[in-house]
């Protein structure tokens, strides 16, 4: 694999290497752990679901729906094929697995801003996949692709948001069959971060794959991974044919895919945590398998998404405990098969940027930390059970994700950590206020939030008393104003723009 | 030890066996964790932490202030007593605290709601010390009796908090010199958990044994640990007269302390988490010894309050990373020296029940259960750094508790919970809400917020689009209405009741 991206003409390169050189307020473009990861099941526990899995695969099987060619490869590799259904023989899907790489790289158009996946690396990445938008002046309302961009202008703006993300909202105002080419152009032209491709058609992924050509030469993309793509399992058992479709595409194209069982407990796995454990191994690794059939050594992500439902009304709920343990398990079972892992994020089921809302996040988002999950969706502006992304939301939880990164680094041993100097100087009774090692590390000593209001109560009540969301609102208010987009390449935006408008003059709009 | 409370007459006896018979609904006691503990520091930062605190105690040396007896017994345990100044040869507070146990059951006067302290076990307690109270409907106001006896009828109904508490508020209403007796009557009365006494004055600690004789009978009371009690340290590196006297009082009444360093990092402690670790292992060290100098094998517990403060303004903040990084590894070292841990709680800065409040608390109370602390005060109810204690935090705060203790259970590994046979009947791409093993266990399987809205949105909307915080508010209310008093024997009341007049009419009311 080459480094750095090289496009076509001279042109390509040196104005690639002029826009690095404008960069702007240098961030850490991704997380390093320095931290041990949270273990929930000992080798024992673990043993048991990766049994129970292999175990599901070979005796129920799984249904590859609507995809001939999925079919074939899998009997090529040994598999029992009966109609659309797989059963995969104990150890196969391991084997085949051992050709996905442990870590990748997947290349932003500013290098800068390139992350790692995999190994002791997180990456936050906003919601995904939200209907409706909200924020505190115009309420809940469908999204639009002008919503979806000012998510991309702020995920681009916030410092602890690693990557531009996929659907942050859906632009319902745009037909179905060609909002996938302005959501990838958003993320193109309105950010320089990473960001997610169209998995809703096959030739919709396609097109990511094509203006990603456009944007960092083709010879580039075929040898490296510089788009990744969120592949659900229908749970329980299923992959269907537009997911198929997708993944292949992708990985033919060597581009990342994160096979994520989709799962609410109770209604599409058992209602227990070691079941519900068991299943999504299971689908995550013919999913993942399946990638390494089409082309050996592509990037493959073990996704997991899973949320337990309320009995009462059968709604999804978010930040339980459950959703804690099966998080932090598959978190150890996707390191001992030795491939990169998503999960988690700032999930919640509240309406509003209220308790119920940080409470919940938090419950997830700690833990997502805390597991070692190397890409985590979600990351901020989720509400209402993903249904709607939340402007102030996005901002509190970006604030959060600031936390995330310190928690990462650990405890400084170093002698200056030690601070022995100081304890050294400072008598038993006085303060450390004026030593000379507090003056020395006061500005980076401590983690502040952004958002939080720590003042007194009288200067909080003087300050008209408001509360987290409401600083949140002016908060993103005032950065949507303060955006600059990063500079590209004219030649490449127009060519992005003339691939665009051929696209969709080759087809009628449609809802579908 | 003998195992249960049993005093004097066969009347007490008696009324204390009929009590026994009417509990009220079952609870969990306490949390028994089945889930390893975090670790932020390995073999070699822990032993660079002791060796650093040992050279504060060695070189710097504590302050025992206004406590004469104190120095002698650390003269007599061949300390090195320069005045007030105390410094203590590598090794010998460590040595002094072998007679400390490891665990210890503190016993409430319903012996079915005694809490074991230490080992691998958990409770939680309500937050403590605050001079203000708030609710939605009257506002911030300072606290009065009234409130106080409100949040232990709170308590005592919530069965996820293990523990009666403290100064739950302040009762300002009330002379400083005699409202530890109502507030000490409040626990005995309004509920049957285990509670905390008064540590404001020797006179009053030894008052709190007392009662505590009358509840328990005084040959138990001398056996066994009936209350617990917070000592802070002054830092940096200083214990006062009235903590010490407190200290003294209750050690050599067999009671236990909580030796709680209480560091504002940065202004008490260095600005960075080594060095702050090394200063509060020194001072819980050097506090926990002076209780087994007074009476060796008494209870004691390594406390710890870290927060680091603002560089704007001062002011203390919660939730930060640094927090959970020295909470983490401060479990570890109390571990490693084989005495129960406190620290913890549902901690914020922020003045209302908002998603700072939450985000804040679930960023303390989360690291709380999983560095395996053993007793967590302000666990309920904290808000605006401790100044004030809010009712509808209090149930929010309450119902997260409820999530720590599932979560402390681990995942379920047995045959039921594996649910194979539930993923066996059931076909890929159909559901298993039908199932037999859904059905047998939906009830128990996932733990659901009471105080979460999970429903649609247009359901909330509907139902008039209530935030956590009003929701709260409302359940707090009912609680109230609800409450019924746990029995007492008469006689034993009456006697409390004669103790407190006559001890109130000994001395004239004053605020100091």
């Amino acid at each position: 694999m080459s480094d750095k991206p090289a496009r076509g003409g001279r042109r390509g390169r040196e104005a690639r290497k002029a826009q690095r050189a404008s960069t702007p307020v240098a961030v850490s473009p991704y997380i390093k752990r320095n931290i041990p990861c949270t273990q929930i099941l000992d080798e024992e526990g673990l043993q048991l679901i990766e049994a129970n899995a292999d175990t599901i695969l070979e005796e129920t099987g799984i249904d590859f729906r609507g995809h001939a060619r999925a079919l074939e490869l899998w009997k090529e590799a040994g598999a029992d094929v009966d109609g659309e259904r797989v059963r995969i023989p104990r150890g196969l899907a391991h084997k085949i697995l051992k050709t996905a790489p442990r870590e990748f790289t997947q290349h932003a158009r500013n290098p800068a801003r390139s992350v790692v996946i995999g190994g002791n690396n997180t990456v936050f990445a906003p919601v995904y996949g939200a209907p409706f938008v909200t924020d505190m002046e115009r309420g809940r309302r469908y999204g639009t692709i002008e919503d979806f961009r000012d998510f991309v202008k702020l995920a681009y703006l916030e410092p602890n948001i690693h990557h531009s993300g996929g659907t942050v909202c859906e632009p319902v105002d745009l037909p179905v069959n060609k909002r996938h080419l302005d959501m990838v152009y958003s993320h193109m032209r309105w950010s320089d971060k990473a960001f997610m491709g169209s998995v809703t058609a096959p030739e919709r992924a396609a097109d990511t794959v094509e203006m990603s050509g456009i944007l960092f030469g083709k010879e580039f993309v075929d040898q490296n991974c510089v788009v990744i793509n969120l592949i659900n399992s229908n749970a329980p058992l299923v992959f269907d044919a537009t997911m198929l479709g997708a993944a292949e595409v992708y990985a033919a194209a060597n581009q990342a895919s994160i096979i994520s069982p989709f799962i609410l407990a109770g209604a599409m796995s058992p209602v227990t945590a070691a079941g519900t454990l068991a299943q999504l191994l299971a689908e995550a690794m013919a999913g993942m398998a399946f990638t390494q059939l089409v082309r050996p050594g592509s990037p493959v992500v073990f996704g997991t998404f899973v949320s337990s439902i309320s009995m009462q009304s059968g709604a999804p709920t978010f930040g339980t405990p459950e959703g804690t343990m099966i998080l932090t398990a598959a978190a150890q079972l996707a390191r001992r098969l030795g491939v990169p892992f998503r999960s988690g994020g700032s999930l919640t089921a509240s309406k509003v940027a209220d308790a119920q809302a940080a409470y919940e996040s938090t419950n997830t988002l700690l833990p997502t930390l805390q597991a070692g999950v190397n890409f985590s969706l979600h990351a901020a502006g989720w509400l209402e059970g993903g249904l709607s992304a939340g402007f102030e939301k996005f901002i509190l939880d970006a604030d959060q994700l600031g936390g995330m990164a310190v928690l990462a680094k650990g405890i400084d041993l170093t002698e200056n950590g030690q601070a022995m100097d100081a304890i050294r100087e400072t008598e038993p009774g006085s303060h450390h206020l004026g030593s000379a090692h507090t003056q020395a590390n006061f500005e980076s000593a401590f983690y502040r939030y952004a958002t939080a209001d720590n003042n007194s109560y009288e200067q909080w009540d003087a300050d008209g008393r408001e509360d987290a969301c409401t600083r949140a609102h002016k908060i993103y208010k005032e950065k949507l104003v303060s955006y600059e987009a990063p500079p590209i390449d004219p030649g490449i935006d127009e060519a992005l723009q003339a691939f665009m408008t051929q696209r969709k003059e080759a087809e009628p709009d449609s809802n579908i």
